[in-house]
């Protein structure tokens, strides 16, 4: 088969961007090999043509005007690597709709604009692929879209910001909160503004699309449960430890009796559990489904060269089977309810604080029996006067641990603080011995 | 798009091959909204049709007679799920050659007959897939070949077999090798000759592929030099422990200056590296490589409905990608040489019994030294009247390693075993401090 050219272009010529370029020409001859075309960056988009950059592609390639690219017939697939949901998505939008296949690796404009990227590529007949979007390098949605479907996926459990968990990782090693975001932003981990990151709005995007994947329903990013990292401190960490476990920040998406979950928060992991062993700024993400009992994925979930490695696969994934009828681009098949918000059920962690006198013990037990909350452990200890419970309890929904400590709170003997955290624990292996 | 009926035909119909039958049938829906098609098996072919089966197909649809199936030209794929090097191969030759894509989840038949099998593909013109020759549900044969195209991995590093798996994590329990072996017996882990397994020669059969797959350069069965887990006891595993590692049977394929090296055998990996994570009867594989650093998928990689799960995937994407060029047949496309058997190099373990007086250490000290084999931590321990010493080294090769250790056992006061097994703790990851 002799090799075809292929003129490629780029939206964005950032790190990203001239990494794409890199790996397009370091491995033109794998690629070759394994679709029989060569990838060429004939044209990429920048806002500013003179500005000084590491590394620039040959003359005439940079364009600062999108119509280059969107009017050149020989240009076969474009990959967006500009980030930001405008003008990212109208150029998008613009060249699906005139049958331009389509990679990106823009995580708010997938989960943002899914509904009318998937309509318009559908209306244009061609592929939008979105590997890089979610966990860079780790090919979680190919393998969700592609080995996995035949599975019924009902749950993926996912540690997907790297920097949350490099944090809460620095913490098990006695740093503060505050030392260990700081080290995040010495090593360029953590942005200045590490707001997306720490109050789990970057993990909840990711959840979008995994969960809208995985069950085939549209999850819109407003349905997204999220909560971050800002209120975990040392004596959480420390608690966590005490009873084999560890604190992550960890996505939850779950289909039960027809109806979908998805949160982002604070969660004790089982240390047996594969999501207790994810250190530093990796990720990793569980699929639990029927016929594969669990499948975990794990790797870097950031870095340029990362993403982009998840761009060029996605490149020779759209060029190797164009003409095919294999993947429609829109996962969405079908509309899922959401579940009711106090439904989803776990096993909890529960810190309270009790004065410390004969009783009280009897009337916090009380408060979880009246809810129907079990206690499967329970490790006291003396704190400052009053007694501080570890408490994790059996399989309990939320809503009804939440009444239960709303109950607590209002006890006479209540003091401090009063939270409830899930537990990870639950596995698709019954022969570990898991709930 | 209208539904194409696609009739397709298996080779055997024991639990994977009912499997199969069993999910094409359920998710009929889910595969033709993926690909346009509804799969449908028409022919399945058994020794004896008479026998009572648990589960068994429609009248008509077995059969004895692999000539009905091999002349039925509606039948567009098949699926060798018979298992055995013959007469499988044969057919799945005879099928290839004529134009038949075929998917196998036949291990031996793929590490020892590769070759051949690539090349029928190859004259007929259609897919060989093998997803589920290795670690069953876990997708590491499309992750890469389809999603780390331009990665360049140079390290495989694999829990490639769950009975072993198990028995090292009961024996991390207190358990004997001995009783975990029955344990494992009990629960259908093991065979009731349970050589394949605990000899290492399963796993050198995954290991041969995916070092072929992950290289492109044909491994052979007989060039995975194979030791199994027979003689791990009580005492190795206790001073693993101590010393925070877990004893594994771990596949290790690394391509290092152009040179290949796949082995399996014990080795001590550190408590911090994701596989020591890998719990009970569950693989994993990491995959290192240029633009990913590491990726590590893990799951059950042992069952008849997991085994099945890949099985369909992979008829699934054969039909989905049919008439494209993506993913020519043979993974390999280079003859890369052997690496010599002594230079692998990694850090290890050493365990060594010695008279207990003044000057022993000196001369052990002395032995190391002299084939520039660094000690990196050194643990004495008192045991009958000798000293036992656990020590783990820097890197070193093996060749060196094992002169070492030759010359200690050469030592008149040296006494009772000295071993060395390979300790895993490289990683991709600079980050997390490993070496």
């Amino acid at each position: 088969m002799a090799a075809v050219d292929v003129p490629v272009g780029l939206l964005g010529y950032g790190t990203v961007g001239a990494a794409v370029h890199r790996l397009l020409e370091e491995s033109a001859d794998e690629i070759e090999r394994s679709t029989g075309h060569r990838l060429r960056v004939t044209r990429a988009l920048v806002r500013d043509i003179g500005k000084e950059r590491a590394s620039s592609p040959e003359p005439g390639v940079l364009t600062d005007d999108f119509a280059t690219i969107r009017d050149d017939p020989d240009i076969t697939v474009v990959a967006e690597v500009m980030g930001g949901v405008e003008p990212a998505g109208s150029y998008v939008l613009e060249l699906l709709r005139r049958g331009r296949p389509v990679v990106t690796a823009n995580k708010q404009l997938v989960a943002r604009r899914g509904p009318e990227l998937f309509e318009a590529a559908a209306a244009g007949g061609v592929q939008l692929r979105f590997e890089a979007s979610v966990c860079a390098a780790i090919p979680v949605i190919k393998v969700l879209r592609e080995a996995l479907v035949v599975t019924n996926v009902h749950r993926v459990l996912g540690i997907v910001n790297g920097t949350t968990n490099f944090i809460l990782s620095e913490m098990e090693s006695g740093r503060s909160y505050a030392e260990a975001l700081a080290e995040a932003q010495r090593l360029g981990y953590a942005e200045a503004d590490p707001t997306d990151d720490v109050e789990g709005l970057d993990a909840a995007a990711k959840m979008a699309i995994l969960a809208t994947v995985a069950f085939g329903s549209r999850v819109e990013l407003d349905a997204v449960r999220t909560e971050g990292i800002s209120e975990v401190d040392g004596e959480l960490v420390r608690a966590a430890r005490a009873l084999e476990m560890r604190v992550k920040l960890i996505g939850r998406a779950t289909l039960v009796d027809g109806g979908v979950d998805v949160r982002v928060g604070p969660a004790f992991v089982d240390e047996h559990h594969p999501l207790a062993a994810v250190e530093g700024a990796f990720n990793a993400v569980m699929l639990q489904g029927d016929a594969i009992r669990e499948i975990t994925l794990e790797g870097p979930g950031a870095g340029g060269l990362e993403t982009a490695s998840a761009v060029v696969a996605d490149m020779v994934s759209v060029v190797g089977t164009t003409g095919t009828g294999f993947l429609q681009n829109d996962p969405v098949w079908r509309q899922l309810s959401p579940l009711p918000a106090g439904e989803l059920a776990s096993p909890h962690y529960l810190r309270l604080e009790v004065e410390d006198r004969a009783g009280v013990l009897a009337r916090i037990a009380q408060a979880l029996a009246a809810e129907e909350v079990s206690v499967a452990r329970l490790v006291q200890q003396p704190g400052n006067g009053h007694a501080i419970l570890h408490v994790i309890t059996h399989e309990a929904s939320a809503g009804r641990v939440e009444a239960a400590l709303t109950a607590i709170r209002a006890l006479p003997e209540s003091r401090g603080h009063a939270i409830a955290l899930p537990v990870v624990s639950e596995r698709g292996v019954e022969e570990l011995g898991w709930a």
